[in-house]
Order: structure tokens, then C-alpha cells, then sequence
């Protein structure tokens, strides 16, 4: 039996984290980082800064790996994102069986919230299912829907109303926007809606040092955000981004 | 201006509070605690535990209050809900004007994440509208979604696709019932539903010493979560549950 420690370390700000995750990360013996190419070298050095930060005496072992890409261009998104999760799931298997002893206890580093379009439990389960035992243990943290809010000082959701979480992808679909967050957006689907009742509470690199916030309604900010968000995304070469879309009045 | 400070401090379990919500209180002087009756004892015992945890050597002031009650009867739920929060408006202007002096920072601890399903942020608005200045912070906390969905090891969302959070209320109008997280469900909507393909993972006093999980086909599981949700509600007096309804398979 491999044991799994699924770290869940908020949107960037290393004070973001909880104390049961720093206890968590206390346990671990070997951490592993899984780097996506050379644009997510900072997140790689944020997870550092938190190990540096909490773990200050050392005593554990960095597994650095690259991560295997999706292929973005596949017409058909379910299954590229199906072959993806195989071959990481191989890999997965590959680290777990070869670095984690007797005695070791593994982490993932998670970026905002393990539960929230994060595909490293799924990942896992297809490892078990390739044979391998694990025991996990998951701890959450604070998540970028989360961060934003807290920045914009507005609630979430409208007082007895839904709230809906989705990727940019499948605002489309969505009949009348509203208490919606936006994440994994890099389409900027906000720019096609024309309704001018709603409000857009829009930030990136939340928690960093880069942080952007931009707030107002949708069709007067819309043409500023499009800007801002091209300027810092060219001069970082990478760029996370989430919104709330709300009707407001 | 009046300095106030709206800390998240997650489900119940001391541990699942971020460093920044600790240096929060350290910064507070003085602490709001707002009750909501007897059977809510226990909530604001939870909160002094923190307290005592992380602010061992005092130095703080705490102001408990009784928080009015909301009308459960009314007709009008909107209403009844708005008449409340003016009450509390009332209420909470009055004691940020009368105990807070010159350098006091108030702070109120907020169950979760402040951002969701919690009026506090509403309130305060009001508050401001009665003409009281306000400087306000925000920091984010474990929300008990979060709490159910690392109990259960589950993620949150499926795999591109949205997430909606609603209250109990709001369950019988969804049409498709798939990736729904329920809270403030006193009612056990989750009973009226019949489909066959719906999963559930059900979690109640996540975090806490009494903490309750069970999942599993909502058809197979149904019965016993009403029965042992009865059985746990009548020995503490109270109940907090959420839970998610994914199809599966
Ligand atoms: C793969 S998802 C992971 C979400 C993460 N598990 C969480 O809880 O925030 C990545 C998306 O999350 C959002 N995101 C993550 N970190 C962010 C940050 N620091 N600032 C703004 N958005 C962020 C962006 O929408 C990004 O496309
Ligand atoms: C007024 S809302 C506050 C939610 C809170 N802000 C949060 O982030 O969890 C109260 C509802 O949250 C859920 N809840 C809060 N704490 C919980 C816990 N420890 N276990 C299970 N459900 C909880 C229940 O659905 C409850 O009816």
C-alpha cells in the first residue's frame, strides 16, 4: 500500500494555506512536482516557496517530473482529455512504484482546491485500477473562486439563489448568465455577451504578487479587462484568470 | 472608519483554519460573536476553541450577542429574509458604533467561507447605507463543500463540466439533477427524488468530533442517511449536512 497525501495549497499566497496542510506536508517524505513546460516554471517555484516556507529544515525528497501535455488541437475534447489522463496515469504508476519506500509517505502540491477542476484524484483512481494500492488522504484548500470573492468583497451567491461554477467553454451553453463563475477561460468567453444587466468581477493571478482585479458592469469594463489581460499575459507568458458574472439592481 | 476584519475559519475543525486567518485574529481586538439561540451553543463554543487555539495568551475583547430570529413561518421568504437582515443591520450598526474606539479592529469569525451562503457581507452593506463608515477585510475559509468533498475523495465537478451549489429549496426546480451540491437543506429535499442513475455523498458536522459521512446510489442509501440524520439531530439538538448528487457510471 503507497500512502497519498492530495495537499491542497490555495491560489498562491503561501499564507493561504491551512495548518492541516502544513501538517500534512510535515508528514510527507517525498513531494512530487509535476511541471507543465517552461510557462509554469512559477508555479513550480510557488510550490517551492511553500515547502521553503513551512518545511524550513529540509528532510524531504522533490520528485520534479514533466507533466505530459494535452493535445490542445484534437477535435474532440472528451477524448484528448481521456488519452491525456492514460498517459499520466502511466506515469503516475511509474513514480509512485519507484519512489515511494517502505516508510514514505507521497504529496501532491495542489493548486487552490483538490476537488475543483483539479484531474489528480480522477488520475489516481485510474492508477489503482492499473494495479496499484493506494490509501489517500485529501485535504482541502482555499480555492481561486474563493480568493476572488474575498478580494472583490461580494458574496458568491445571491441570498436563497444557485451558484454555478464552469469552465469558459460552456458559458455558451449557459440560457440566462447569471451567478456564474468562470474559470479555465482562456477565450475570454465574457467578450461575446452583449447583455448589459450584468456585472463582471474579474481577477488574475489572484493571491500573487501580479494580482489584477477588475470590477464593474460587463459592457463598460469588458474592453478594459480584454486590454489589461493581454498586457500582463504577454509580459508573464502565462496567465490564470477567473470571474463572477452577475446580474446587479 | 471602522476597521472590521471578516475571517473565514472553515467547517469546524480548528486545523482547517489558513495562517491568514490567524494573523487576522491576532490583529483583532476585538471579537463579534452572534448567537443564534440555544441550540446554536455549540457553534459558538466551536469558535472560542479557536480562539483559545490560536490566541492563547487573550489580549482580546469578545461581544456576544443574541442575533434576532428569522420569521421561519412567513409566507414571504424574500421578505421575511429582508426584514432580518435590516433587523441585524440595526443591531450589528449599534454595536460597531458603541464598541469599537480609536485603534480597535472588530472581526467576526464566519462559519466556512464567507463568501457563500453567509450574509454577513450583505448586512454590513446595509449597515453602511444607515451611514456608518466602514474598512473592511476579507479572508477566505474552508467551506463545508470543500470539507464533504475531501471526506468523500471526490472531486467536486466532472470533468469540463459545470457545478452548481443551491440551497434545499431550490432543488425541486432543477430539471436535470446532476452536480448539485445542497446546503441549508432542513427539509431532506434529496428524499423526493426518484431517478435511479444519481449517486450521493452526504456529510454532516464535517470537520467536528460528530462528523457523519455515508454515499453511495441515492435510491440504496436514501433511507439509512434520513434515518441516522434523524437519529444524530435529535442527540445534539442541531444539524449541519450538505451534500453532492452526481450521476454516475
Ligand atoms: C485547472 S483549474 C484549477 C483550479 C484550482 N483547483 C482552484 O481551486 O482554484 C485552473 C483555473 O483556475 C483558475 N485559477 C487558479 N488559480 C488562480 C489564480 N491564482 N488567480 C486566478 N485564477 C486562478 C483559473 O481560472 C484557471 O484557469
Ligand atoms: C448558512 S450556510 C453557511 C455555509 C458556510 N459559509 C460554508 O462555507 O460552509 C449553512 C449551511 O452550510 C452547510 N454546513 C456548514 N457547516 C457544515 C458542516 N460542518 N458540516 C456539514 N454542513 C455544513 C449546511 O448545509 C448548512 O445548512
Amino acid at each position: 500500500m503507497k500512502q497519498l497525501l492530495l495537499i491542497g495549497i490555495g491560489p498562491g499566497d503561501p499564507r493561504q494555506v491551512t495548518y492541516e496542510a502544513v501538517e500534512a506536508m510535515q508528514r510527507a517524505t517525498v513531494f512530487f512536482v509535476l511541471d507543465k513546460g517552461a510557462t509554469r516554471d512559477e508555479l513550480v517555484q510557488l510550490r517551492k516557496a511553500i515547502l521553503a516556507r513551512y518545511l524550513p529544515e529540509g528532510g524531504y525528497r522533490l520528485v520534479q517530473v514533466d507533466d505530459p501535455r494535452r493535445d490542445a488541437d484534437a477535435q474532440d475534447y472528451a477524448g484528448a482529455v481521456h488519452a491525456w489522463h492514460q498517459q499520466r496515469a502511466a506515469l503516475y504508476a511509474h513514480l509512485i512504484e519507484d519512489e515511494l519506500g517502505a516508510g514514505d509517505i507521497g504529496a501532491f502540491l495542489l493548486w487552490g482546491e483538490p476537488g475543483l477542476y483539479d484531474s489528480t484524484l480522477r488520475i489516481l483512481d485510474l492508477v489503482r485500477a492499473r494495479g496499484v494500492a493506494l490509501v489517500l488522504t485529501v485535504i482541502p484548500g482555499i480555492s481561486s473562486v474563493q480568493a476572488l470573492a474575498a478580494r472583490h468583497q461580494v458574496p458568491l451567491n445571491r441570498i436563497g439563489e444557485p451558484l454555478t461554477l464552469l469552465p469558459g467553454r460552456r458559458l455558451v451553453e449557459q440560457g440566462r448568465v447569471d451567478n456564474l463563475v468562470v474559470m479555465l477561460d482562456g477565450q475570454c468567453a465574457f467578450a461575446a455577451l452583449d447583455d448589459p444587466g450584468l456585472y463582471i468581477y474579474w481577477g488574475a493571478y489572484l493571491g500573487t504578487a501580479d494580482e489584477v482585479l477588475i470590477a464593474g458592469p460587463l459592457q463598460a469594463v469588458k474592453a478594459r479587462i480584454l486590454e489589461v489581460r493581454e498586457q500582463v499575459r504577454r509580459r508573464k507568458g502565462w496567465i490564470m484568470d477567473t470571474y463572477l458574472l452577475r446580474r446587479e439592481g
